[in-house]
């Protein structure tokens, strides 16, 4: 990369000038100049100028009009999984200079193709997106190349790189714990199953073990909190079966299972719960449940990392990288 | 606004051509093709041709580089209440024509600090922000004039219009409440009280009629969770009197609270306990409990309407509005 450039100032000529060091350059290149003395930083400057020191990310930005900002979309921020994925990303994108910009698709496949369409038309280097839509619609809305990668929803290989749970693997190894123990009944409790590949393998990881499932689907835009509960129970009141009641997203564990509780309908044998869950508030309201954990901070720094390889190596093709972050289940 | 413009191609014009609806000629302008037919779109584009249309928003973006986009930053956005604060400004801003985008503070004044400088030098519009720094800090780190509002944490009137809660009085309301009903000693849990206004507000609110009252501070970026919970217990145990467990903030409530329940420390008469929650996984909890609930959807929607007000009118001096959206007990 130096090979081609005229010889010309470096960030040590800056620092020797200057009388600083050269991490002092840096922290000055990088906008903080909080962390130094007014002095320092005018010393700085001057010897910035004094040499005409360009420094090579800024010249890489003249060039390609990078803006050093990565636009992240996730399916709704109300969820914890999302918010700690784009904390995982910013994490990584932060520590090579790069800022993560959040966007909130609200669970919403029509507003995640809007929030595509503007990311398309501004100056963003490239998209983490935990998407709604399909990868033809979601190219098609960006109308751009862009640095892409898919996080926990997994697509065909082929398109971009992406970073996925093993939820089959993980639903299946989790209800088999249950039957094992003598529930014979499940009882799944979900968004609408069809909208979201994920949720698909979940579900299949349950029924690929369990034959006596029901299925309650609860709208994730409008839903009558207390008619659901009604349905859950009358499901249970009607079962002679022992019951797994399954959450298959954290929101509808801390929606439905207090209420269980509340009623003394949760007793770990007749009726007992388990679920997708992410924060230490499912686990504090039921603490001798065995739960299923993500890891969406790790899922996000892994995704950033997916994508500065690409920012970093253009040519460099990843879009059969696959990795996959096992949950746990315990 | 039209009386200084040449007479030219109107968006009635348009619909008259296309032989549409000016709903359809919005929606088309809008990016919305997906909500008509495709033989619709190539009419209403054909029209638009035609009379060589420009509609009123793109005109005044050519002009001033408007990129639509607002930047908003909230302090945290594993805060249900900063989550639900963006739904509800993108909500406003949507049906303008802007969108929102996200940046998290992460509860870390030096990152909010970073952030600005970032949105200082990108093409934002306008920010809307739930601050962490003071007003001085933080129109140094935008180093540009930007329409600004302040939304959630008090700032001293006369820099940007803002929107708060009643932090002081509610806080002193269900205080009051529960004095009357004989708790006689209040153990407050809460994040650094000195890091914010808002939580200074709700101290004091507390301070205002108890008199004991004991205070647990929580770091928000590390503690250790049994380590609290212990120091709570204690503090509990030791108290001979009717104690009031106030959490200011719904983390806090969602915390501790539990184990509270659990060990079957909350009687509701010699303990019990309210707090700040915005979500109803709180209230499913401890179904008895009388929280303070604020409205965060409805504070983003007014600092959405406050900031609009400003772009459409540069002229215009708010920065002395203060709206204040009442919190409810109960």
């Amino acid at each position: 990369m130096t090979a081609n450039q005229p010889k010309s100032a470096n960030m040590k000529d800056v620092a020797a000038l200057a009388g600083v060091s050269i991490a002092t350059i840096s922290r000055y290149l990088n906008g903080e100049t909080n962390r130094m003395s007014k002095v320092t930083a005018a010393k700085v400057a001057a010897a910035i100028e004094k040499l005409n020191y360009v420094p090579n990310s800024s010249a890489r930005q003249m060039i390609t009009k990078s803006s050093k900002m990565i636009a992240v979309i996730v399916a709704n921020i109300d969820d914890y999984f999302s918010s700690e994925l784009f904390k995982g990303i910013s994490s990584i994108l932060e520590s090579q200079g790069y800022i993560g910009v959040l966007f909130d698709a609200d669970s919403d496949h029509a507003r995640e193709q809007k929030l595509l369409e503007v990311i398309g038309r501004q100056v963003f280097d490239g998209l983490i997106i935990q998407p709604e839509n399909d990868p033809q619609t979601i190219q098609q809305a960006l109308r751009r190349q862009l640095p892409v990668v898919v996080v926990d929803r997994e697509m065909d290989a082929g398109t971009w790189p992406q970073v996925v749970t093993d939820n089959y693997q993980i639903a299946r190894q989790a209800t088999q714990h249950f039957l094992d123990e003598g529930q014979t009944h499940v009882i799944v409790l979900t968004s609408d199953v069809h909208l979201a590949r994920t949720r698909q393998e979940r579900y299949r990881g349950i029924l690929s073990v369990a034959d006596n499932v029901d299925t309650i689907e609860v709208s994730e835009t409008s839903y009558n909190h207390s008619a659901v509960y009604q349905q859950l129970k009358a499901a249970l009141t009607r079962s002679t079966e022992r019951t797994l009641v399954f959450a298959l997203k954290e929101r509808w564990f801390l929606e439905f299972i207090p209420d269980l509780i509340n009623e003394g309908l949760l007793d770990g044998h007749q009726v007992t719960a388990t679920g997708f869950a992410d924060t230490d508030t499912a686990r504090r309201l039921a603490p001798n449940t065995q739960l299923i954990t993500q890891n969406p901070y790790l899922m996000g720094a892994s995704a950033a990392e997916l994508l500065l390889q690409e920012l970093q190596d253009p040519k460099l093709d990843l879009s059969h990288q696959k990795l996959i972050q096992p949950a746990k289940f315990g």
